[in-house]
């Protein structure tokens, strides 16, 4: 496990969407966060108080959390001279990046000589197996959207913490570093060899017999050209009995391709039902998510209510306005049986 | 490069499938391959000579080439125990499974004590971009499949060198190991990081500026839910302006699942169709490739007869039929337009 608290990095950021497991771990997790780390031309900011590395390290932060992501997952100098502050200060560095820190050997050497550790939190375990296909107990509900970065992993949360509050058993299954780094656990989908997309879900949510849920966090978008062979592994491997569609309202294009239109919600929900049917034919859609950030409160409902309509499904913003009806769906949709209930009885 | 000519191994197995690398180069580059190697319990053979690694060396053997695959690539000890014989003996040594020959120690001591090299095809290049989905020039052909080693590979090698044949420029773009070791190049698309699959193609089939066609080897299927990732990401990256749909008359269910049927031709045509449209909206099938060698002749034309009939598009077994059909179509539907005839004149 990370030792926290943790430092949040946002370094030379300007890009909103590009510090998003930040932005995660200070929302779902504040208690482990100590501030935020920026410098002077980074625009941005989590809303928590921002701290120097050092000032972060008197306060008692044990790690670094290099919070930021880019198509691809590179790392500048910048962001390595941070590092290397921090370690000299005796704190631990995590990142999810595709570049690896222990590919960086003034990390690795700085890391070694301060007794500090580097968590690669995108490293898949070994020895993956390919995907089976085989059905296996238990109940698994699957965000998926329209676009990366929609919030996938927020309404995946969401839904698995009002599910708990609901009172039924449910498990958050992260597949991204911001998942990880919350959750504690979890395989970065996109991180493993492509051969072992479906296989590596199979591992991550193996099967349950208590009647519970496990609510698994997408990736990508089936209509997304980069990253849409990790969304089709994901779906293939996760067999999921629900799905809720996410969606950011008045995105201009797909992320980091202006060339690319954003899909329609109901031929984005259609496919990703067409293709998950493989290994669950049973699968349903139960909701749908918008992110409505770009919206007033008052088209922000309309909007809601609209795609609702439209789809025939529960619709709306978790963050404004919460998951409620969603999980009211689950239930009605998944109902124990009529038989089940006098067993229990 | 790796050194010519080969050694193929054949081992201990049992599973016509598995030894597809070593049937490839035996079929394609038989002027490369001195003869198989197999143990006395191995019913399978190449038709080529078998003979012993130590007949094989001194006949100028260089290189042995582990040319045979398993659902996820794993190495099992008979075949170390083959390839430290063969190290023993001065050859190098040569595979593409996921397992990698440089993971095992006993094989890279060896390999350093005998001055050989060990090649591992399915290593990927470094520092792969995200697939960017930008049109690039050129025309591309993918073949695309109802299942896992249903002859994607020899179809595309065959309407390659028959494109050649009829005066285009064309060039294979191998996709996995046994293409590669054919080729000599290319980029095991299953084997990269899973956010890199579109990406990699990107790099393995860049523009061309000829009039010439990039032959582009398929990788799996859309209803393989081991492997559909690859395949779809595959799609992305391809672009491709033309689909050839290969299929196995017969096969019980898909490769390696028989909890799976194998899809129908048209629904799984479709599927390849629609998928394709998001990077090339153009795309076109041109063709169908079926693997007749459960049926007889009679059968096999009918067979092949009956599916083109029903998709309206040449349908032909490239091993028994040749590929003359499709090379047809796509000289039909891939026309000089009479502008460009014009200008050209």
């Amino acid at each position: 496990m990370i030792p926290t608290p943790y430092l949040l990095y946002l370094g030379h950021s300007d890009d909103p969407l590009g510090i998003k497991t930040s932005r995660g771990l200070a929302h779902f997790v504040p208690e482990l966060c100590v501030g935020e780390f920026r410098h002077d031309d980074c625009p941005l900011t989590l809303g928590i108080e921002r701290l120097t590395i050092e000032e972060a390290r008197a306060r008692g932060a044990n790690t670094l959390v290099l919070g930021i992501a880019n198509p691809g997952g590179s790392m500048g100098q910048a962001l390595v001279e941070d590092a290397l502050v921090a370690i000299a200060l005796g704190m631990h560095v995590a990142a999810g990046l595709h570049h690896r820190l222990r590919e960086v050997p003034a990390l690795v050497e700085a890391a070694r000589a301060a007794g500090v550790t580097l968590f690669d939190v995108r490293d898949a375990p070994a020895d993956l197996p390919v995907g089976s296909g085989i059905k296996r107990a238990g109940r698994r509900l699957l965000t998926v959207g329209t676009d990366c970065s929609v919030g996938k992993m927020y309404t995946s949360i969401a839904l698995q913490r009002a599910m708990q509050a609901a009172g039924l058993a449910a498990d958050f299954r992260a597949t991204g570093q911001t998942g990880i780094l919350i959750a504690g656990r979890g395989i970065a989908v996109d991180a493993v060899v492509a051969d072992f997309i479906s296989g590596a879900v199979e591992v991550l949510s193996p099967a349950r017999s208590d009647d519970g849920w496990d609510v698994i966090e997408g990736q990508g978008s089936l209509f997304h050209p980069s990253f849409a062979g990790v969304s089709t592994g994901l779906l293939h491997g996760a067999q999921p009995d629900a799905l809720v569609l996410c969606h950011e309202a008045g995105r201009p294009h797909m992320r980091g391709l202006p060339h690319f239109a954003v899909p329609g919600l109901a031929e984005c929900l259609e496919a990703n039902l067409r293709t998950a049917r493989l290994t669950n034919p049973a699968v349903q859609a139960v909701g749908v998510c918008i992110n409505t950030s770009r919206l007033g409160e008052v088209e922000a409902l309309a909007f809601c209510a609209d795609a609702g309509q439209r789809l025939g499904l529960p619709c709306t913003d978790p963050v404004r306005f919460g998951v409620t009806p969603i999980i009211e769906e689950i239930a009605r949709c998944f109902a124990p049986s009529p038989l089940a209930t006098t067993v229990s009885a």
